[in-house]
């Protein structure tokens, strides 16, 4: 399975940790990256230690260093896309082993005993899950995120990628890719559906090619005329060009499903009209805090339409995601970049260039 | 079955209109009602004419009249919980006859054809169905309401009245009623679930009582302290004053359904916590359109819950509705008045002083 023994001596197989590992750090809310050198916890019994290869670059790491999302501290190591492969084992793991290829998401703990935790809905733990980056951590500490060499996370948030996969492309199925199936999947999108995917970047690209797989005819609603082709190519059906000028009435009450992956505040009043009776726009883009999205009182009524909302997925979920896009040959689309290179892509995903997901390489 | 057959010389029973009538209309947006006389339409092939006996007076009348949902045309006549007897039929009426008793509620016609109108969601008209007052009508006049003597409607859009129920306490079951039971039954609302009702005013108190005769366990979340006694009354288990200093997160996750019924703008965000995985707010209670609700990104994402909102209820659901109260024996709580009080009586609705629903007695 291990294609690069080697690299191994990164940590030594029987090393418990603490381990070193280095990261590219923001140090404040607007400056650049800088690398930093600190420590992993050792191991307690059902941890892994994870050398990691690729981090896909997430619109949520920019809102936290910009703390869009509410105060943080720095310095703060964000991405949630990490994929790699497993160096070092607790003395209970049971379903990871050294070489084992792994993902790990936007998630490292949850309570385990709520209802949401013990149904396989740990995002949704009502004691609240513990965030990859940027959340206090059981310890205390604050956790640090995958633009690094290196994590420990407990084996059961640790997703199994198969060998079908490209461990550069499993790193955004663990938060985009998750995060716009498990919407599809809880709101059983499927064939004889009409579905719009609103925003076609890092999670809309990945919506339009899983709705797709399940059987739905896909619009993509999009802000970029240039993305169209690409749209058609990653299975939509039709495109509707979102401008000023978009006359939206005649799209009135067409789809079944909306999946909204705008990551900023906007007009959600001008897409409601064009549910069917009873169907649902959910939200999975998420912008700053202080810009609430506004809801008039007629826009629901109207055809007893719901606005709603989801965050990523369960760990079971997102086994399960990582199994669909292996089946269907689902990939996202990739650009690789190394680790000085974060800024730039940064400004890139600001400035809406990004096609479609940056990927850290950290052997780059 | 008529009680009262001398009633019937003010229309006779052969005539088929036009029909000279009375009605209290607003001349403007802020003064007061007068008195008007004007004429309903002579019978189509399937129209009644009814003599309107009570009508409920519904925050929607205010809401109209001042303009909070838009601009309307005067004078207008407001109205839309009508309960009363036929008088007159046209010559396809085959549901009712001159004696029935009817009630009409919030809307007359509707297209008949598309989807939501032949599933016996009218309300949800894709061409948009008529309301009962300052709505554009098929023949291009502008609907008046209930706050009149007489009306001429379409029987499909007319309701039968069982014996068992007073017509007096039937007007509110048109709007407020069926306004909470089409939310509560389309989202299942029954046995071993815990729901909240925001507000107990018309629709509130009406929501408090049906989702009890449901078999649910219901909480009353109101401003009003001196309501709880009444809420329990109703069947409310608890009761949560909704106050600035109230720490509603004691109740995070609590609720499996939420029925908002406040007509104006509040806080939500305060609200939504208190909802279980999956489950939904519905808003009921329709405030201005220039006041949208404010949504934060997190709100809805934290435990998967939706917004939705609700309007009124199809035709086969009033009847339903109807027929649900004279099984449960299920009644609004009424204060009749004269048609001259009406403005002291939107006066009180709008002080949150009406305990719970004014009717207009056309007799008194």
């Amino acid at each position: 399975m291990l294609k690069n023994e080697k690299d191994h001596d990164v940590v030594k197989k029987i090393e418990l940790g603490p381990f070193p590992y280095e990261g590219m750090a923001a140090t404040n809310a607007t400056g650049d990256h800088t690398l930093m050198k600190l420590e992993r916890r050792a191991l307690q019994p059902k941890d892994v230690a994870i050398k990691v290869l690729y981090c896909g670059i997430c619109h949520s790491d920019i809102h936290t260093i910009r703390q869009d999302w509410g105060p943080i501290k720095y310095p703060q190591i964000t991405g949630h896309e990490l994929a790699g492969e497993v160096v070092a084992v607790g003395s209970s793991v049971s379903k990871f082993k050294v070489g084992s290829k792994v993902g790990v998401g936007c998630m490292v703990n949850s309570c385990r005993h709520c209802d949401p935790c013990t149904n396989g809905f740990e995002q949704y733990c009502e004691n609240g899950s513990v965030s990859t980056y940027a959340a206090e951590d059981r310890d205390g500490s604050i956790t640090q995120g995958g633009y690094s060499t290196l994590n420990v996370v407990d084996e059961d948030f640790v997703i199994r990628i198969p060998d079908q996969i490209d461990l550069a492309e499993a790193g955004p199925m663990m938060c985009a890719g998750i995060t716009v199936y498990s919407p599809l999947r809880h709101w059983s999108v499927g064939p004889g559906q009409k579905i719009a995917i609103v925003g076609m970047g890092g999670l809309g690209h990945m919506g339009v090619k899983i709705a797709t797989a399940m059987g739905a005819e896909v619009t993509v609603i999009t802000t970029t005329k240039d993305k169209t082709e690409d749209a058609i190519r990653f299975g939509a059906k039709n495109v509707i060009l979102n401008e000023d000028a978009t006359d939206f009435s005649k799209y009135k009450r067409s789809f079944d499903f909306m999946l909204d992956t705008i990551p900023y505040q906007h007009d959600i009043e001008k897409l409601l009209p064009m549910l069917k009776m009873n169907s649902t726009l959910c939200i999975v883009g998420i912008g700053k805090v202080t810009e609430p999205h506004q809801v008039g009182p007629f826009s629901l009524l109207k055809s007893r339409s719901s606005l709603s909302s989801s965050g990523i997925g369960g760990i079971r979920e997102t086994q399960e995601l990582i199994d669909f896009c292996a089946l269907h040959k689902i990939k996202p689309e990739i650009k690789k970049i190394p680790m000085t290179q974060i800024d730039a892509a940064w400004k890139n995903i600001f400035d809406k260039k990004a096609r479609y997901r940056f990927v850290i390489d950290m052997k780059m």
